[in-house]
């Protein structure tokens, strides 16, 4: 090709302006997403031609962040002379106030040909996973990129291939932490069972055994307490990674919560669009799931899949059709995994909601009249299970030997050590810091519990303020198979607020959540717990 | 269900807080996205425990609009008994700065269990796109739910009667125009072939014979030019509603800008969603079309769709498949349509961008000697087939007729009087107003030009500037077929400014767009025209 221009070429090279611009925080939280603020009479705004939310790259002494674009036209926001950044794109460029930055369009994300090759329902490769996983980590993907992707992956199926393909790519991007031990024994419950803390005591009972368990835990998203948000009742759950680290080698594990670790950034970044769509396929969980225990170095993980009427797995053959893929992804990552379907009729345990949660874990680790027998059982059977992953434990042996360190207190001991190590929290089992308002539900017929809808149960802890509120939630007086009387108590509702007491209300109006009947209704699972 | 409570239940049956926020207008433009700002010290936010970037619902005066929360921590943004809005936010809640506010959160929209059955992959139904679409409309789908929908239909493939309820639904929501006349005529292109500017030639043919064609455009979305960026040149494109019904019974036609008539306003909403995904499927395509053509009054619809290896359609089959799929749809509106499948090998005329274009289409109605022959041949027969829309004219003379019109001048006399209703602006078709800068682009060897690459030539004028810059595109100095020597100009390009003109230049080194090769390397295509 030969170009001939009638004008001089510009000797620079670079068409972007490279003007600079002083940086300026502007006094907004926008969450997770970025936004750069440029005045309308911004020289380089116009200059560029820019529209408004367009993606701009705003750079400064090597370092980058992209966000999205709003025009000001208000100079007490940001003069032509500035950029402002929102809060957290601020930190994230680490730049002064005042500082020199540049801002120029954005390049779209160089996996953007795979998006539209998924949208399109094609199959595709390892490498484009492992490039679309990148870019999304790197915070390149727009709201509108990343639905597409989830809701792209979500509706065409990815293949049993692919889902390996993209947990392996979420777990090569951000941090991989390595024990330098073998085996390193992690649990997980896909969710969907209010209450059913067993984590709280599996650690203690595995981690007395000696084998290592550095079990980090997610805070609630949707549902009424996570492990962190109930751990975090007995004892500090974020510390720096040095202390954590030294607390696993000295005690043989801990009760953290994960989020700071940046174990599999992909994954947050995805939740934050398959959480307002309530989207949970199973190759999302599964990648979701096994990125973030392979990059907290475990070895080998038991699997909790609960099935029930109202969990989030309904039926025997997807429980199973669940559970293959589980295997199969694992194996191509190299993490030995065992799958336990469990009972999820109803709740676990009887609290729900942080406070009551901690209430029953402590019950059950002090072999209280009062404790939960389903959550002890529940907690031993899997206890049991990850106790045979030591190559030293036959098979069978495994619950006999974790009833054993329970029955025996040393559950307990081993769950004090972690407290005291992490940062122990005023905590009164006997006395658990609930919230002061409260009312009853009874029963309005004479009958059987038959049925208790996990969902709708989440749903008024929820109202009720939970996890917010820690000593908000519900506690549950009459479980699956208990005969009780009408006007008798089936649960208790605890609220903080007026507002809060009143919203649970509403909800209880609209479905207590139990049904009753005659015996012979009560379904029965065949389970192996 | 009996309620017992332990404490007396508030007087208050609605739990939602009341109080008063005074309106502030933010300097800030957020583009078609609301965003409401509130403070982080502020006693409903707290009470409300609203996350950032929650969905919220500002109200006034019977009046509410829904949108997404930023937390402020600077008080000279917002202070604690302050609500903000964006701008576009507050001009469409219409409340004066400092009136009264109340803000809660904002419920869901009735239409998502809906969209989560797509998402599923399930066939919705009649009421289900109504619901949807209304609740679209209604700007009440956020980013990522709108993604969702769009990414479902695209990825799930609408079977012919879901495109029915879809285009019938976006046209029921929104104006309706009626003309009280039969026919009234209307012609689309599906587009995506630079040039091409049909309809400023069409209109004037067709209005001459005395038919009513009522035609309002759009501006360029991903192109160099829409016919509205082309028209303003010549005239005014931007007029109150009545101004243009008492142009139209006047002059039997119009050429108008369409953004502002407020017709299937879904379209736009989701539009902003399916341009930055560059999603353009047939069944959102047709739906997009035909809901605004029933919402503008037509009762006939001439349908372009042109072919080649780098349109939008690039099979014959494909255009057949597109072609059945808006007779289906049209017919169960009630819309007659005539679909044409044409040569969309290259850009039609010579010039890309508004004033080029414009220079083009003048040319054709001066009978021009420079006038592109392929622009006006293709007017010409398409103009035709609109006559025969005419029940008065026999199958097979339309082509006649539109020449006779052309020739004899009653088409160019007929545009003047159209530009002079409209608000003639000062333009020479001798002296169009191009941009200062420009570089020609000649040919690298000897030989025949075999293939012009649309999607290239495209980039390249908007690279250059276009449509932003009216002055600035591409002028094609050789079309398909022609024999061109090495050196001799394949096109010249037109910029306003150094840096685009360099981007421009840039695009040009990356791929010049034309392919030069031996005549019978010459693809031919079946089409009508």
């Amino acid at each position: 090709m030969v170009l001939s221009f009638t004008m001089k070429s510009p000797a620079d090279k670079s068409p972007h302006t490279t003007k600079q611009l002083a940086l300026k925080r502007v006094g907004i939280d926008t969450y997770h997403e970025n936004v750069a603020y440029l005045h309308r009479d911004c020289e380089i705004y116009r200059a560029e031609g820019f529209q408004a939310l367009a993606k701009v790259e705003v750079a400064a002494n090597g370092k980058h962040i992209l966000a999205s674009l709003n025009v000001v036209d208000d100079v007490n926001i940001v003069n032509g002379q500035q950029l402002g950044l929102s809060e957290e794109a601020f930190s994230l460029l680490g730049v002064p106030d005042g500082g020199a930055v540049t801002v120029s369009p954005a390049e779209p994300p160089h996996s953007i040909p795979a998006l539209h090759r998924k949208i399109a329902g094609e199959r595709l490769t390892r490498d484009d996973f492992a490039h679309i996983v990148k870019d999304i980590a790197a915070h390149r993907y727009s709201k509108i990129e990343l639905t597409a992707f989830v809701v792209a992956c979500n509706q065409g199926e990815l293949d049993r291939e692919e889902v390996f393909f993209l947990s392996d790519a979420m777990s090569k991007v951000g941090r991989r932490l390595d024990w330098h031990e073998h085996p390193v024994v992690d649990k997980h419950c896909i969710g969907g069972i209010p209450g059913n803390r067993t984590s709280m005591l599996l650690v203690p009972i595995v981690a007395a055994h000696g084998m290592l368990c550095p079990k980090t835990s997610s805070r609630a998203i949707t549902s009424p307490a996570g492990t962190a948000d109930t751990m975090e009742l007995l004892a500090a759950v974020e510390m720096p990674f040095e202390q954590l680290t030294e607390i696993v080698h000295r005690h043989r594990g801990c009760l953290a919560w994960g989020g700071t670790s940046d174990l599999s950034p992909a994954d947050d970044v995805l939740i934050s669009v398959e959480r307002p769509l309530s989207i949970d396929s199973p190759g999302q969980m599964v990648a979701s799931i096994l990125s973030k225990k392979v990059a907290a170095g475990s070895s080998h993980l038991l699997l909790d899949i609960p099935i029930g009427p109202t969990a989030k797995v309904r039926s025997m053959p997807e429980a199973q059709r669940l559970r293959k893929l589980f295997e199969f992804v694992a194996k191509r990552m190299g993490l030995t995994i065992d799958v336990v379907i469990t009972d999820g009729r109803q709740p676990i345990g009887n609290g729900i909601g942080p406070a009551l949660e901690a209430r029953d874990v402590m019950r059950v680790l002090q072999n209280h009249p009062l404790a939960p027998n389903d959550l002890r059982q529940k907690s031993l059977r899997l206890a049991g299970r990850m106790l045979e992953f030591d190559p030293d434990v036959r098979g069978g042996d495994g619950f006999g030997i974790a009833r054993d360190i329970l029955d025996s207190g040393r559950a307990l001991e081993k769950m004090q050590a972690i407290i005291a190590a992490q940062g122990q929290r005023d905590f009164d089992p006997e006395h658990p810091p609930l919230s002061p308002l409260s009312f009853e539900v009874t029963a309005p017929v004479s009958g059987t519990v038959v049925a208790i809808d996990n969902v709708q149960l989440a749903r008024i802890a929820r109202s009720a303020g939970a996890p917010r509120a820690r000593g908000s939630g519900v506690d549950l007086l009459a479980k699956l198979g208990d005969a009780v009387e009408a006007g008798q108590p089936l649960y208790k509702v605890y609220a903080a607020y007026p507002t809060e007491l009143a919203f649970a209300r509403q909800a209880c109006e609209r479905c207590i959540g139990y049904q009753l009947g005659q015996a012979d209704q009560l379904v029965s699972l065949h389970v192996e717990y």
